[in-house]
């Protein structure tokens, strides 16, 4: 077998054998196939697809090309869940220990955040001492133990996907659906999953930007979940706009807080409760949504769910003082509140922007190694549909920089659109692939 | 300006512009862009192709990535040949000293064979002493004294193009017809051609399978000599079954030595005399090409083409008693006839398999680095149409191995295709592209 062949292959649009799959990304591991072949590869591979069976088993290849996690000694179903990455996206935080607290143990392996997109292992770093490196024997012990972790992913999960991501991205070849597919199931498939909530999100300030392309995603997920034996739930949800009001590492963990103590903003919430849901039912926990849904905010009012999360935290070393008392989480030295030149209705709230804003201010990467200020962020205080008076507090900009605060203030100020007129609020979900193995 | 948004500019089907196709050919020169962004790119364009106009500007800008050659101090007008490649191709070596002889200087730097496809340099070289690496000055030189060279291409011309074309050699993206075209013609450009005759094979036994792939790479090529002010004609010629007899390396030569004598197999004279019309017209040397084609018959009846050919071989070191009496040429030890097992009509005389065949003889490369057998190969006796009796020969075979000359042997009967009625004579040419500028 021959790298060049496969790649012709795939050029004249035939489909790949298991085998030749097999043998690409073998050669990818070992660094047997040099890096121009695989990226001649991936561009035939994004300009001419793949079919779902294809899609399966160079996810399976991928997942196999290091370590795979077997979690069935320590736990009766593993489920995970996935985000698809976007602005102010703190569910992990509320719905790992919400489920855990019913019953169901969860252990996940989160990434940092790139770009506008916030990750949920910066959020937990704001924490003084919590760690996100633990190996896999703490990671096994801690899931047996306490029924919830949230750490790092490991090096050595899926290293095929890492290499063939690190090419995509100096190749032009990220957008590819096929391949994005791949690469998030197979990090899954190794973690140990055997059942999958997606939350894919759509829209300004998502990788996916229109509704055909994250329903295309979706249904790519969960065709691999079926053919790979992963009951896999994918849930198509809004990122028009910043999900819930904290966008900014500590100023999300307060939020997440807040939520696990029974307040939180309500889509957030929501949001939540919904992807906490479908987990319960994939981990048989509960017959079906409703009474999963009931499960799960009994959880959040009885204190169950935060004191999971107290317990997660202190078992991953992190100071739990500072998240008994959230004012002693890293706090910014500039807070300006931003308020409503005129009266109207929002129309926009640009998701990406406001990402790309706390950025600016430094909350989260422009490159993979820059650092991070836990303290930096925003408060978005309006949601599309919303009626604004004049004086209203539209944002809260925290910053460290005068300089960086003044750039944000106006820049978020440009992040609105405004109406004259009454605008429809946007939903939080617009549909669930899958449903049918609930 | 950066490699990876010109990779996706492609990617996303849009037209580069100049600047954006001189930063990455200059940045291929260089070797400033990795090869797994430059595959990557190569990938995109043969999928979803090139506007003339990108073409053009790729062609100039891999002819100035190195040395380009002025010949205007030389000749009054340099007018290049150049074969898309094919099976028992010795044009050149009756063009240009016929065409030389009716006064037009022509200066050819030519190739080597690999696959089934042979090189006139390879045939050159069959005569002992033979220089094929004359330098820019003897180039020159030798142009203005004797007004005929036929040398070796120099690593200077269109380096970013040798690049290119190893990297696509092993990545799947050689069956680029943009990438073919300009390819060939910054070659040409760079060898300070002003007016271009292109031979385009077509059939079994050429890189372009289908009329349709030949005429789309002339219109092309045709289309980036009219943009870049060099007058260029494409000749759409047959590749099905091999041209003339001879196939190999001396034995080609000698065809050659017949043809510029006045003899030689019809189809191949026709062939030269058809070319060397074009290369006439476009020389500025005749009014059209009724007129061409009597200085060139001339120039052969008269002995002045074989003249001009044995200034060329004695110029450049050859030694001319082997040409003067070809049998002194080196000859293989074992000849052997084979002949028709039965009466009927030859249908096809697969020239793919005839060049293949050779190869394995020894007359040819499958690798770059591979020895050739000057002495060598086959003559084919019969042409698609013929008429032919029981124990009529078929092929002579000219091996210097036992075993070889046996395979060979088999293998050339099952190139054949039979009929037992009447069967159409191919014709030599399908058409023409840019006759216009004639």
């Amino acid at each position: 077998m021959r790298a060049v062949d496969i790649i012709i292959k795939k050029r004249d649009h035939l489909e790949l054998t298991k085998e030749e799959i097999e043998f690409f990304i073998q050669g990818i591991s070992r660094g047997e196939i040099p890096d121009y072949q695989v990226s001649a590869w991936a561009m035939a591979v994004l300009l001419n697809g793949m079919t779902p069976r294809e899609i399966t088993d160079l996810t399976l290849a991928m997942a196999h090309s290091g370590e795979v996690l077997d979690l069935s000694k320590v736990v009766p179903i593993a489920v995970d869940k996935h985000s698809t990455g976007g602005v102010g996206d703190k569910t992990t935080l509320v719905v790992e220990p919400a489920v855990a607290a019913c019953g169901l143990a969860v252990g996940k392996m989160s990434g940092r955040g790139l770009g506008f997109s916030g990750g949920t292992l910066d959020k937990l770093e704001s924490i003084p001492g919590y760690r996100t490196n633990l190996s896999r024997e703490e990671f096994l012990a801690q899931l047996k133990t306490l029924g919830v972790v949230l750490t790092g992913q490991s090096g050595d999960l899926a290293p095929a996907d890492g290499k063939l991501y690190a090419l995509r991205d100096v190749t032009g070849t990220v957008q590819s659906i096929p391949l994005i597919a791949s690469s998030v199931m197979s990090k899954k498939i190794a973690a140990g999953a055997q059942a999958i909530v997606l939350d894919v999100k759509v829209g300004l300030g998502a990788f996916m930007q229109t509704l055909d392309d994250a329903r295309q995603l979706s249904e790519q997920m969960v065709a691999i979940g079926r053919l790979s034996g992963r009951k896999t739930v994918a849930l198509l949800s809004d990122m028009n706009q910043p999900l819930g009001c904290a966008v900014g590492n500590a100023l999300e963990l307060m939020e997440a807080i807040d939520t696990l103590h029974g307040g939180g903003p309500a889509d957030f919430r929501e949001h939540c409760l919904t992807v906490a849901s479908y987990m319960l039912v994939l981990g048989n926990k509960a017959p079906d949504l409703d009474a999963a849904r009931m499960m799960a905010e009994k959880a959040i009012a009885s204190g169950a769910a935060w004191e999971k999360f107290r317990e997660l935290v202190k078992a991953q070393g992190g100071d739990v003082a500072t998240i008994d008392q959230p004012e002693r989480l890293p706090r910014a030295r500039l807070v300006k509140v931003l308020e409503a030149p005129a009266d109207g209705w929002i129309a926009e709230v640009h998701a990406r922007r406001v990402g790309e804003i706390a950025v600016e201010l430094g909350a989260g990467r422009a490159k993979k190694t820059d650092p991070v200020d836990p303290a930096v962020g925003i408060m978005v205080h309006v949601k599309v549909g919303n009626a604004v008076k004049k004086g209203q507090p539209l944002f809260t900009v925290h910053a460290n920089h005068e300089t960086l605060l003044k750039k944000a203030s106006e820049d978020l100020l440009a992040s609105l659109a405004w109406s004259h007129e009454t605008c429809q609020p946007l939903p939080l979900f617009y549909g669930v692939i899958g449903a049918d193995q609930l």
